[in-house]
Parts: structure tokens; C-alpha cells; sequence
């Protein structure tokens, strides 16, 4: 079980720092004892609005990996009609699961992977996201089998403890809810 | 209002990001203006136990800021016996308002920042945590004026949001949480 998390200049970092905690910890509890994850981005580092920059894995191609998620930020929305970066994103086509948080689902629109496909994305973003999906939905979590969006920044954590159920099952989900200090649904 | 992020070698990088999103839009939403942060460590980068390395900046003193923020993390358990760097945390003695999430609490106590005060933690710390405090709590945040505790992981949001309402009042914590997409108290 490889994940690739997708990352660029102008991400909102928790968008990716709530699925990622609670997604390490299904190889730290040992439930996913294989799981492991790569920073993919077209560059070595990325940095948010605010100067805070996290070392990435330049990744050339998206190809191969099990899991693929996509954060949001507001980077999103000229990134999305950036024909290298989306040509990039869709060499992740062949990938059995996709999810984003928040703005990210504007990218995975904008790659074709949301195509007859009910999605959600930040309440700020509802307009944008419509062209690219079939319905947009106002829940946190909307679970389309292949493709898993989620709605604004925080609603990363629940993102991710949504997929360690899918991955993992419920007592995974428990236990690494309770290991995150997590007492909301 | 110029805030210290104290982050090292071994910190678990949701205990930092939660408050840090929340706070940053107490600038860009223009509730303080003047709002600033520094990623404060003893080296130029850290690197939580999955290899993620975040820059920051070579902080000899953490005297001067207005605000501190200790993330925890594994590595606390020892680095709270490590005298160098609890003499660097020392530095911050005359800061007017100390907070720390999660283990994060165990390094406030062995600087002797928690003497005389209720605090909370981890509740996988709450034996550690004792020797170091008057009172150990399992509220989700124990506000004891100038030093203000958070239990496990997630509550970093959940303190962010506070010190939100500490600093610019309810109005401000109302619409952070709301940008954040952040539903529940």
C-alpha cells in the first residue's frame, strides 16, 4: 500500500496534515504494517502563503501508486488551469483510490476524475467545483467508491480517518481516533 | 503580536499545524494585522519520526515574543531530560502567554512553567505530566491565564481556537472557525 500525496507551492497545510497523521499511524499501530507514503511535488520543496516550507520528493510521474490525495489552498484556482501541472496529476489516472480535501477537489476536477461523480469541496468553493462533477454535496465526506472528497481545511482529519476505515476497518478507525485524541465524528 | 512555534526533532507535526492554521488567519482575515510567527528551533530544519522535514529558523533566544506554542511529540519524553535544550526553553521565561499541545506540556513543565498551575496532556502523559504541574486535568484545553494546555494531537485546532478568542475575541473565533470549515466546540 503506497500513498502519494500531492503537494504545490500554495497548499493550506493542514488540509494535508490531518489525513496524514491519522493515515502513518495505520503502519505505526501496525494495522497496515506495509503502508507507507511519499511527498510527491514537481519540485524539492513546497511552501505555503505564509513561508513555511516542507521538503518534497520530485516526483515525475503519479503512476503505480495504490492512494493518491490531493490538499487544498488557494493556489488551487490558478492551478487548476495550469495545463503542466494537471497533465502531471493525471499520470495518476490508473489509481484505484482518490481523494482530496477542501480546494484539492478543483484539481482532481480539473484532471477529468471526477467525471459523473458527486463531490464536495470548501463552502467558498461550491461554484467552482460544479462544472467539473456531476453533483456537488454539502457533507464532509462524500464516499463516490473510487474517488473519497472532503470539505474544508479541517475536515482533512475526518478525510483521514474515513480512509483508514476503508483501508483498515472500524477498529483501526477507533483505535487511531483515540490515539489522535479525536472525540468527534 | 510576534508568536515563538518551539518545534525539534521528533515532533508530531499535527500537534503543531492545527493551531498554526487556526492563527495565521487572525492576519490574513485581518482580525490582528500585525500578527507574525516565527518557526523557532535550534537548527534549520526538523523532521517529524516519518522523515517529514519542515525549514525553520536558528532561534538562539526566545526571549522577546508575546507569544509561545510548544507542539508535542515522542521525542519529549527524552528531550525533557535534555538540559541544553530546556535551558534554551528558558529563554521564554518572560513570555506573558505559554501553550503547548499535547506532550508539549511535558517540556513547559520540566522548563518549571507549569509550577503552581492545573495542566493537561496526551492522556497516554498524565503520570508523566504530574510532577511537573499542581493539578493534572482531562479537560480538552486548561486555560490557566498566562499558560494554557491542550490534551492529545487534534486538539491543536481546538487550542488554536482559543488563543483565536483570547487575542481577538469571539467575533474573530467565529469566523476563523467557520473559514477553517471547523464544526465542532
Amino acid at each position: 500500500m503506497r500513498a502519494a500525496y500531492v503537494l504545490y507551492n500554495g497548499l493550506t497545510v493542514l488540509d494535508f496534515i490531518g489525513f496524514y497523521d491519522a493515515l502513518y499511524r495505520l503502519r505505526t499501530m501496525r494495522f497496515l504494517p506495509e503502508f507507507s507514503f511519499q511527498l510527491c511535488a514537481q519540485t524539492s520543496q513546497v511552501q505555503d502563503e505564509h513561508g513555511l516550507t516542507i521538503l518534497t520528493t520530485p516526483t515525475e510521474t503519479l503512476r503505480g501508486f495504490d492512494l493518491l490525495v490531493v490538499p487544498g489552498g488557494f493556489a488551487t484556482r490558478t492551478l487548476r488551469h495550469d495545463a503542466a501541472f494537471i497533465r502531471w496529476l493525471r499520470t495518476a489516472a490508473d489509481c484505484p483510490l482518490k481523494a482530496s480535501v477542501c480546494s484539492g477537489s478543483l484539481l482532481l476536477g480539473a484532471a477529468g476524475f471526477l467525471t459523473g461523480c458527486a463531490a464536495t469541496t470548501h463552502p467558498s468553493a461550491y461554484e467552482q467545483l460544479r462544472p467539473y462533477c456531476q453533483e456537488v454535496r454539502t457533507d464532509r465526506i462524500v464516499d463516490e467508491g473510487p474517488v473519497v472528497t472532503a470539505r474544508g481545511v479541517s475536515s482533512s482529519l475526518d478525510l483521514g480517518l474515513h480512509l483508514v476505515r476503508r483501508l483498515a476497518g472500524e477498529e483501526a478507525q477507533t483505535a487511531i481516533r483515540r490515539q489522535m485524541d479525536y472525540p468527534y465524528q
